[in-house]
């Protein structure tokens, strides 16, 4: 079956239909380029003195690429002195030949389609340029990265107590002391690892390489936001004033915020068909990478309105008569209502809170490039809780966090879900984390009308960390933006990326995610372990590792919220949101331990003011 | 966030739910292990002669290991002695020299996760059990795979002319000549390919690689049939007669068939619960590579018959009072009927045919492994065209087929399907392939009403081959044994994956695959581009080629069909199948060239014996 593989260009040509590449791409030897979505191989050479930081830049960049699904490798001292090169000495031959074999080997590697990363001193620009010739003469592409700390700085860290081997004469021919460290004169990069943070490094070196093309630029763990640069606002604003108008909604606002803020990173605006279908049908964004999205963005229009806005180039939405955004290059596809509610529901039942809403909505999507001309606010006194992804970032570095794990609810905390966001921390801290930090992450945007509205919610988890329920020094609390689809399996996939997007390492996920009564039957829409089943099988959320949640109940006997455990099964007391409900309504208070008494007073106070209402 | 990953256990283990490991795992110094469900790297140590076909088989493994999209790299004379090392020549200590630098750099691979493949003649024992120790003592998988053949025979192939040269003396110390190969003591594998064929030596290799767990089982070539091996079947007959009895339909008998001749390769029988639900969100398999599955292949039965046999280790199958297979550890879940049509079908309209049938089909779903007694026979004249993937396969083999292109169809064949065929294989041609086989491969499981009956389609498509206007001596005829499920997109990723595992490189997929009217608004159910575009996307096609249909309609004045042209858009007449079918019945004869006269009369013979029915 020779040549199968290797000439598809001539068929693909002569076809109607676009064709799409296969997963795996071979180069011209024949190798894998790469598994996932076709990443390039290449090499980064990283050069500097002893001690400047090298090996533990080598490590974090392997790090990041492997939790990226980017396959790499590290070339270093411990691999190569000890193996390949463990017949050569230091004379001048001898380490001319080892970066010689070194480049050789990573030249190989880069061949197979992977990053390689290679953390050597290679103090002379010849050896490094015979490096660069040995991959440019391969067609490969080599990034020469200086890792420039100041000497004084790698003497004063002198891990290995080299340099005070060295200052003493022990050493002879050390680098920086008795022999010569050539800086590079052109590298690709140069980190100042003295001045910068690993983590900024690491971001330096990720830009290059998906500068280059080599990580694509879906699966960076930067947030991809859609606002207008400032410096661009003022041709932008006049620009969108010129644009045919669309009048949005408010649940279409509350999509274009996510899209601004990043929560949907890598979606450069609103779906196209082809990030539609690839959803519909695989949960997963295909082009560039395996990335989880299981939920269609989308804006639904009018034939009317698609009517009249056909032809143009751009359209901007407007909101209330404020144009907040410009819709680029708009693609226009049948919105198949039917089709999309069974793929995204699992159901078409018209009764279905948000169904009813796509039901009633434009026969249409339009698909395009989103630039959003400013910050989306609701002016409801909550937008100080409504933090992008970057903004969460930035927070969960000034907690100095080692570890983020996030909570997503839409309803009232009570001490069930306090013990287990508890018992995280816990477990994390016996992991040895040292700075565990919670984000508890209420959902803001659309809810169906039985729900607590955002703003009583916001009020009772405020009580349940001013009670110390949970610890305020450790717990971020910030609304999510996103409306709620009660999409169940489909729908806890969003909840647990969209958190990844923001920084959290580990998702907690409980019994019947994103989950409602059927319409009809009243029975559970889904079945309330597929959400945890589905969300730990789904491909794409590679960064981060799904906590599922140990059932909790209240413990007649310990008079407390407790792990469910079976034997003991006669000492628990299932409490139902529906009797929570009713005992709120009626002033009745849960047993002592169910809820933090300030936070039960919120919820008595909201379900009696909605008496007072009719 | 170092240790994020590295110590998932705990956490695990602490949970009620069982834990799903990510894709992205890591060797202990924290190389990529595999970004695909974990494949653990190795060296494939290829020894033997010149001209023993080192080099060959390496290459075909290499690309049989793409194109199942497992990571792998070959090192060879050609990368290795014009590069790392270049500077040896072929003294007995730079020999020595040279294979140590290579088993030091497969260390290397192996350790970064991928299958390193060495085709070098290391003709001796030390040399070669220093390259084992090298990978032993880093805790790697090392094979020693013997390319063994006779002296005479690789002399004879001498294809770079090496023997000759040695021979008269002009090359000294070649091995075999003037000096020893000395055989390996133990090799994992022998492959003898004097008397063997490449493509069974690869076999070879791959066995041995999935004995050990390197490849997944679920990613090989392999056809897994799910019969009964003979020298079991008294056994297991004898057990099956004591097992309870479950009666399945004629619809599951086919699932039957399907499960049991390895159209759904690797599944082991009908799906239990994390397979439904992987197929149902992901439209793949996920637990050992990503393997495109779009459709359930599930066993429904009743509540009472679950009730029956909840406590059984194994259930036997029976098919109108036939004992037809064994289905061990069965394990019942519910069948979520309204949620499972909506996420197959894009609705849950009761009148689709199929979904119809789900409707009235059990409120339980039963998997297991399935063990099957017999060759599921029809007994209706057509069951010699009903060939297993491997009888396919034996037979593309024996055609000396170099490149295999399938056409699903599930209705009579008119000039203009036979167009695309006669236009691929001439491309096919066009790209070099010698010998392209077509496998025109009509469905022959369940359909619905109003479609052409199977035997009637058969002797279509028989005077179609007789008139030559497909060729007879490149193209198979077989009955594929799938139950048609009219589920558009989704159901072509299945139509296609089934012949992938059949043999087929290539799959021409036409306009509204598996489509028909919404039986409510009469209009498309599926928008008739999307079953192309969703199967150009789909993830787990890896080793063969989409080739989109291309539409063609009858040229009036060319009186034949034609690629669709809009610039001649009045010269062409598109005759729906609605129409061909009124020709039919009324005996009124379609323009010439639309189809084959002799074919044209099978179906008025067909429309005109449901006449005389009615």
């Amino acid at each position: 079956m020779s040549g199968v593989k290797k000439q598809r260009t001539d068929l693909q040509k002569s076809t109607n239909v676009v064709y799409q590449a296969h997963h795996v791409s071979r180069s011209k030897r024949g190798q894998v380029v790469g598994t996932r979505g076709g990443f390039r191989g290449c090499t980064v050479w990283l050069t500097g003195l002893s001690g400047a930081g090298k090996t533990t830049t080598g490590f974090a960049l392997e790090e990041y690429l492997v939790s990226h699904g980017i396959p790499c490798y590290s070339l270093d001292g411990d691999n190569i002195r000890h193996g390949l090169n463990k017949n050569l000495g230091f004379t001048s031959a001898d380490r001319e030949e080892n970066i010689r074999r070194v480049a050789e080997v990573a030249r190989l590697f880069a061949d197979a389609g992977l990053v390689c990363i290679t953390s050597f001193i290679s103090p002379f620009t010849k050896d490094r340029n015979d490096a660069r010739k040995i991959h440019e003469n391969a067609g490969l592409p080599f990034f020469e990265v200086f890792v420039d700390a100041p000497l004084d700085v790698c003497e004063s860290r002198d891990v290995k107590g080299l340099y005070k081997k060295a200052r003493a004469g022990e050493i002879k021919g050390f680098t920086g002391i008795d022999s010569d460290y050539e800086k590079p004169e052109s590298p690709e990069l140069v980190l100042k690892t003295g001045e910068t943070t690993l983590n900024q490094c690491i971001q330096q070196v990720v830009k290059l390489l998906k500068d280059q093309n080599i990580v694509p630029s879906g699966v960076t763990e930067e947030v991809n936001e859609l606002f207008v640069p400032e410096n661009m606002m003022n041709l932008a604003l006049a620009e969108a004033n010129t644009l045919p108008a669309l009048e949005i909604t408010e649940l279409d606002l509350q999509w274009v915020q996510v899209l601004a803020e990043g929560w949907a990173t890598p979606l450069q605006g609103f779906m196209r068909e082809r990030e539609f279908l690839q959803v519909l049908h695989f949960n997963t964004l295909l082009d560039g990478g395996t990335i989880n999205l299981s939920v269609p963005i989308v804006l639904p229009v009018s034939t009317e309105n698609k009517d009249s806005l056909g032809g143009s180039d751009a359209i901007a939405l407007v909101f209330k008569g404020r144009r907040v955004a410009i819709l680029r290059n708009p693609d226009f596809y049948e919105h198949r209502k039917e089709e999309r509610c069974a793929r995204q529901w699992g159901t078409t039942c018209s009764q279905h809170p948000f169904i009813k809403m796509v039901m009633e909505s434009g026969d249409w999507l339009v698909g395009g490039e989103l630039e959003v001309l400013e910050r989306i606010k609701w002016n409801d006194g909550l937008d100080h809780y409504r933090l992008t992804p970057r903004e969460l970032k930035q927070k969960f570095k000034e907690m100095k966090a080692d570890a983020v794990f996030a909570f997503q609810l839409r309803n009232p905390v009570h001490n069930g879900h306090a013990l287990l966001m508890q018992d995280t921390r816990r477990r994390l801290l016996e992991r040895g984390y040292k700075h565990p930090v919670l984000l508890l992450h209420p959902l803001g945007g659309w809810t169906k009308d039985d729900d607590v509205p955002l703003s009583w919610r916001m009020k009772q988890h405020a009580a349940v960390l001013d009670e110390g329920v949970l610890d305020p020094a450790s717990t971020i609390v910030a609304i999510f933006p996103s409306p709620m689809m009660y999409a169940g399996p489909t729908e806890v996939q969003w909840h647990c990326r969209a958190r990844m997007i923001a920084g959290a390492n580990f998702y907690i996920v409980g019994r019947d995610p994103a989950g409602m009564p059927h319409p009809e039957t009243k029975k559970d829409l889904y079945e309330p372990t597929h959400g945890g089943k589905v969300l730990t099988m789904a491909p794409g959320l590679t960064s981060l590792e799904i906590i599922p949640f140990r059932v909790a109940a209240y413990n007649k006997s310990k008079k407390a919220m407790d792990f469910y455990d079976k034997e003991r099964h006669s000492d628990f007391d299932f409490i139902s949101g529906t009797r929570m409900r009713k005992m709120a309504r009626t002033g009745e208070n849960p047993p002592d331990g169910f809820m933090a008494p300030k936070a039960w007073k919120i919820l008595t106070e909201y379900y009696s003011s909605l008496e007072k209402d009719q």
